[in-house]
């Protein structure tokens, strides 16, 4: 056994106190593959915690954490990009490495922070960050490394999912499935960040920037959320052998910039992807060598988050004081390329008739649901680009527009 | 840039000449990862390949390749447990590291070869080996290592995983389905090894060794293939809403032993490995913080393949002259738990009728299929052990027994 190593956590809220959990029920067999106890020696919190077995390890100043010389490695996981951000840099100066869940912080700040850590030659870790449990930045990063990227596509949002799934197998409303989701803690009182794609944007930025070696921001990517999908849309959706799912995507253009997006699609339900329910997340990788791999798991929740950030607090206690290396170069607007170009198939539903679909787009593949209201007319089109679709649909009343993934 | 990684391969046969072409195809952004030019020094092959654009690489005495102080790694890629067992025994103790395909080695030998490259300080990496190009031996041994792994469950042999589907999705039968996955060329001329399922159970003793840190030897798991499977018990589990996947399975015992099987069982269509088809490969791992996470992917095929070999190429560059420490204790009687213990409902099929079955087994869920001869009777058990069922059913003739995964 080597020297113990020390580690302090930033936010003693869901992922933290899993943190705190996950180090003490299974230290055995982590001290054991690490070669090093791992002690955890602070909890930074505003709060106390007098009844928490942790509660000793509380405190309530960075600077404890920050001049303390013996601590190795510290575990963000307080959210936003303010305060995260001022901790986290001022903790790879004192040359301690960084563990982190948090996506807004990586998906921001990610270059910047993954500089600094160079410059101390410490690390900056995220696993965590995308698909909570699922092993995807490491095997990204590592196992697929031989690849040439192509494309990575995910259901990177559980409770989106969750709202969707609830949509096509219970006939809820988009408003009702929310408000379950809510009841059953899986989607917060202010379900903005979740339901209007901002959390998929991040993740699909991390994502991208890892495959394709550039930093991508949040605001360079067209996000959809999924507050105008309706159980009409759903029932064509089946009607065709397909389900409604909120995609992030990232794909690499053949001039070397990226292609990246967030917004609801039309997919198969025999695609891997479309069986994924529930809260899970899944994100399909394509390797020019490997083609498609998929991971799945459950993309958030307290114990599967915490496991992922054990287990990068592991990997930078193997490397204390020599950086794990994970990198992109800089943002730019020479990264991401329009998504305008991408064509696909589209899923139209709109208020005009039959005739006067077939006259703006020729011939399409006309979709019926039971109960559908005069007028209402649904189809799906050929392979064309966002705005050839926008403009055959200029003198129609549209009521949904969704790509179909194929 | 660091100093030129030298790397050989032993055998330019299909998953060899795949390594090559990847290193190749992708040297730039390989090289960039590595931070280190990664150069193809040398091919072991007893043929001469003249037409090849590697062809002057080729060597055909192994001792110029083990006495070559600037091959830094060997790959494997030659198969079997004999020669490819010395040859990996000679470059480990010639301090070379050892990248392999090779599943029957690792599961045969995998504790004495690790062991062989701790002595002498350097890696012997397997990640294709099990899934092909799927990253799964990385994410067990690292991303999930914070868990306390309970289960392992996979559809790990793509052969079979097409021949069931062939039969499941065109009723085609057994022996139809064979010949096509043979023309396919899916399937071996001698397709043993798949269809008795002794891939599979390689793959699941290196699985079981990195989860569970002690050797399974392959002698020690009860092996069932496909060749008993009909169209008969096809169409039952599809009258239950299930399939027929051969999965091999690694449980972790309340005792601390592993129980480890390969056998048809049938599993929901609904269940994520009720969704994988063809030659595509799934493995379920279930960890006590993450709890399940799935790895999705093509299962075999040189470029999937390759594709690994050489992503664990640029990690043993990374690490050159230093362990990259992946690695589990002795195999022994006090490993591997009875499978009998084991108890799961079972899909019974047998010449039997229903009150006899009933008198037997009290009540149970009959299945029914069209065309079925008088006396056929098929059903669904509650949850018992082998021999429980085994027992009740001493008196009936029995035609299909496989367990019920729920």
């Amino acid at each position: 056994m080597d020297m113990a190593v020390n580690v302090a956590i930033l936010g003693f809220g869901t992922v933290g106190s899993g943190v705190a959990e996950v180090l003490a029920k299974n230290h055995t067999h982590i001290d054991e593959k690490v070669h090093a106890p791992i002690r955890l020696k602070y909890i930074l919190d505003v709060r106390d915690f007098p009844d928490s077995p942790f509660g000793d390890k509380i405190v309530h100043d960075f600077s404890v954490i920050e001049n303390d010389p013996e601590v190795d490695i510290v575990v963000e996981t307080i959210g936003g990009a303010k305060i995260a951000r001022e901790f986290t840099e001022r903790a790879l100066k004192a040359g301690k490495s960084v563990v982190t869940s948090n996506k807004e912080l990586v998906a921001t700040w990610g270059y910047d922070l993954l500089s600094l850590a160079k410059e101390h030659g410490v690390s900056y870790l995220f696993e965590a960050s995308v698909g909570g449990g699922i092993p995807i930045i490491r095997p990204l990063s590592r196992c697929l490394a031989a690849n040439e990227i192509e494309e990575i596509c995910g259901i990177l949002n559980g409770t989106t999912n969750y709202i969707l799934t609830r949509m096509i197998k219970a006939g809820l409303s988009f408003e009702a499935a929310l408000a379950e989701a809510q009841q059953n803690g899986y989607a917060e009182k202010d379900p903005t960040a979740d339901i209007e794609g901002d959390d998929a944007c991040r993740k699909i930025c991390i994502l991208g920037a890892l495959a394709f070696g550039r930093h991508i921001y949040p605001d360079q990517v067209p996000t959809e959320g999924i507050t105008r999908v309706t159980l009409a849309d759903v029932a064509y959706a089946d009607a065709c052998g397909r389900k409604i799912k909120l995609l992030g995507r990232a794909i690499r253009q053949a001039d070397g910039r990226v292609c990246a997006y967030v917004a609801p699609h039309l997919i198969s339900s025999e695609d891997p992807l479309g069986g994924v329910e529930d809260v899970f997340n899944a994100i399909t990788v394509r390797g020019d060598a490997v083609g498609d791999v998929m991971f799945y798991g459950r993309g958030a929740g307290k114990m599967p988050t915490a496991s992922a950030v054990v287990a990068d607090v592991m990997d930078a206690a193997r490397h204390i004081k020599s950086m794990k290396y994970v990198a992109w170069g800089p943002g730019g607007d020479d990264v991401v390329a329009p998504t305008d170009g991408l064509e696909s198939a589209w899923y139209v539903r709109a208020s005009a008739d039959a005739d006067a679909v077939r006259a703006a787009f020729g011939d399409v593949n006309f979709l019926a649901r039971a109960g559908a209201p005069a007028k209402e007319t649904a189809f799906l089109t050929g392979p064309m680009t966002r705005s050839q679709v926008e403009s055959k649909l200029a003198g129609l009343e549209k009521l949904s527009l969704f790509r179909v993934l194929d």
